[in-house]
């Protein structure tokens, strides 16, 4: 038998992870990955915390270098782009960045794991000079020289989800004066208004301007070709030296469009569990994909780094011979804004009624600790739950230190499919220094099963 | 109809819970809660803070005053003591301790929340002046008194549980030598060794001395009466100006079984789903009654603010005509120990032993946030599954801040009946302040699934 050869589009979570546990799982595979950038298994989502200086090195935030996944065997082919998939012949055609060659190479399985580009409005003067995506480590590294340049001194961040204020807090960090413009009554659309109120209190507390309700029209440039203003649709001009764009990313799909790899309804690769394409031998995992949603049932596209970890995993052991599924998604996610923490797991309300449910929520206002411990923190959880049967379909938690990471366990509720009444049974932990007697995801469930009560009486 | 009657035996967070719910179910019912303190519905798990002044006033541990009970229609009798349950006749008897007066008051329903009351060893010089239960809030005032009187400079906790050890992180806080004696070989029985060892290295950082594998033998006693050494099994005398009992506590049932009301397998008082005793018309609730732990199906007493409550909601709803029943437990835990935090869900090795499982455990080393983050803390996750099918049955977490509260993420795990490859493929928060892109959690679930799987291909 002929060494088999698994080719890999993309070094970081999801192609990393699949190169290595294909290897581990079938020690005779010839694994090839390319890379275009000039970084592997970095984190993503640190480029924030390097920005503002809180990590010290870029290199930090590299989880495996080309030489570590050299040294697990996988030939690395680093600043080398795919620029082509013949599925019939089973060749990738690569070329490489520095050295301008180009060739193909040979594959019997393929994963797909590009990740996701971010998105740029269609306005006058987005490719000037002085604005940045905020999407692979190269980009991080571009948009930190330009701050350590000094001749930063205001900075618009368009998009107000979770990495603009992310970035808008690390420049404020620097010292920069910061405004993000968002369309949006509240930063973070993915949370609902009245939770996202807080987190628009936490930032400007820190001296960032928020312009809600506004978009972006265009970049007013200089003569030299240079950002020197974001224009809204309101008609404000905000002077900046440096624009962030944080609109979020869409997957990365063109090789896999013009190669004819089936793209599922909300534009990312459609893969089964086993993160199969409909291609046979091509299989994908990370931002490119879609996964199904459990509870909206719905395919989506979540690029966040643990799913790109998960799937890419997945792959591998598939690859390598091995069974493992990915089972989907539920929403969860998390941020830190300057001392406001957030998380939300499931539906929020838009969500809920876009899927077709009927629901009632509720919030409470509690603490992280016993109310009488001198550093009880506040923090607030808020319940979506259905009609009638009561099944938690969304929780949203926000507040401050110690509050936010207690969205696990919701997450897991609903993973599980449990009734509010069933979550205010739950064996949770309890002393002083954790939380207050009834824990806040237990009070919460309360009101939220008191609600459901209330609902179905009326 | 004439207006019904509910009895409470019990002030404090069962009791109260009850007299709350069934009175607020039902507005026209005539309710008596008698307490034989001087304090209702107070935190017992927040008097070591108190003691070492982390929490400023004993005032705040009361979370519902007699007056506030009052004021919502209950007829509270403080330093009343139930001495006596007719059942057949339906009366229960009382005495005043103030006043010395007794009487009877009848009752057309009952709840029974006498709570628990510590473990005291039977040996020489154990009821000495200076040695102190820390049960009520009154042990907890007296306790304090001392302290305060500045004549105690050595204090020695007897048994190293979660109420030992922080009493005796308290008294080491206000500046005094602490020795605690446990006959384990690490402290918090409940916990695996491995995880003990952990939480023995922490409190010995703080200067508290650990004699471990050692029980007490008698109490030394100075000729005023007073306690003046702790003797051990070993024959070691460890002088002492203060003895604080912290053995842990059984059911206070004496009243119960005095009344024919009958108790359970594991001493105490039976109850259904729905908290009826085997007497009609009688409930109980709290540290007095026994639970069912969903995973060894054996009944338990656990002695918890948090079940307390929630069985005291459970009768009082019962109580005012509605329905509502307490699912059981499933040993959920957690403790502060000087930095160190600590928390356990589900079966230890040894219980799951002892419940007839068989099992594989798997533990990893992590952080809590990722791991270029500057404010990562170390956090251990150990989990216990069950070989071949995997269920998660147990788990364990310890760490620094930030760490132990993530055990309720597993504690739902485990009320689900959750594998570990279903636990692996969650959808739990990420972002670098909050947790490695693979969190602790599935990490421990990955290895704890390879354990299964190494286990069963063996």
């Amino acid at each position: 038998m002929s060494t088999r050869r698994l080719v890999v589009i993309g070094g970081d979570a999801a192609g990393g992870s699949a190169a290595s546990q294909a290897r581990k799982r079938q020690p005779d595979l010839e694994v090839v990955m390319f890379e275009r950038g000039r970084a592997t298994s970095y984190s993503a989502c640190g480029i924030p915390y390097w920005i503002s200086g809180t990590v010290d090195s870029e290199a930090r935030l590299v989880a495996r270098t080309p030489e570590q996944h050299r040294a697990a065997g996988i030939d690395v082919r680093m600043r080398t782009e795919v620029v082509g998939i013949d599925t019939d012949k089973g060749v990738v055609h690569w070329r490489d960045l520095d050295a301008g060659t180009e060739g193909t190479e040979p594959y019997d399985d393929l994963v797909y794991a590009t990740g996701s580009v971010p998105m740029r409005p269609p306005v006058e003067g987005i490719d000037a000079e002085g604005v940045y995506g905020v999407q692979v480590l190269d980009d991080g590294v571009a948009l930190r020289a330009e701050l350590d340049s000094g001749r930063v001194g205001k900075v618009v961040v368009v998009g107000g989800g979770y990495i603009g204020l992310e970035i808008a807090e690390a420049c404020r960090m620097r010292g920069l004066e910061v405004t993000v413009v968002d369309k949006s009554a509240t930063p973070v659309g993915t949370f609902d208004p009245d939770v996202g109120r807080f987190i628009a209190d936490g930032i400007r507390s820190e001296g960032v301007e928020l312009v809600l309700c506004d978009g972006v029209a265009g970049i007013d440039v200089d003569r030299g070709g240079r950002a020197r203003a974001v224009v809204t649709e309101s008609g404000r001009e905000l002077p900046a030296d440096l624009v962030v764009l944080g609109l979020g990313v869409r997957p990365n799909v063109r090789l896999a469009k013009e190669a004819g790899i089936p793209l599922g309804t909300s534009g990312g690769v459609a893969v089964d569990q086993r993160m199969r394409t409909q291609v046979p031998g091509v299989w994908a995992a990370g931002d490119c994909v879609e996964s199904v949603h459990r509870l909206s049932k719905q395919r989506v596209v979540v690029a966040l780094g643990t799913h790109a970890n998960k799937q890419g995993r997945v792959a591998g052991i598939n690859v390598g011979g091995g069974y493992a599924t990915f089972p989907g998604v539920i929403g969860t996610a998390i941020t830190k804004i300057c001392t406001v923490e957030a998380a939300r797991t499931g539906l929020s309300e838009r969500e809920a009624e876009d899927a077709g449910y009927s629901f009632v929520t509720a919030a409470v206002d509690s603490t992280t600790t016993a109310g009488y411990m001198p550093n009880a923190s506040p923090i607030r959880v808020k319940m979506i739950a259905e009609r009638r049967s009561g099944r938690l379909l969304g929780a949203q938690v926000v507040g401050e230190e110690g509050a936010a990471k207690r969205v696990d366990a919701l997450a897991i509720c609903i993973w599980n499919e449990m009734t509010v009444d069933e979550v205010l049974s739950l064996d949770l932990s309890y002393a002083p220094p954790f939380a207050p007697v009834w824990d806040p995801v237990l009070i919460a469930a309360r009101k939220a099963f008191e609600a459901v009560e209330a609902d179905t009486r009326s």
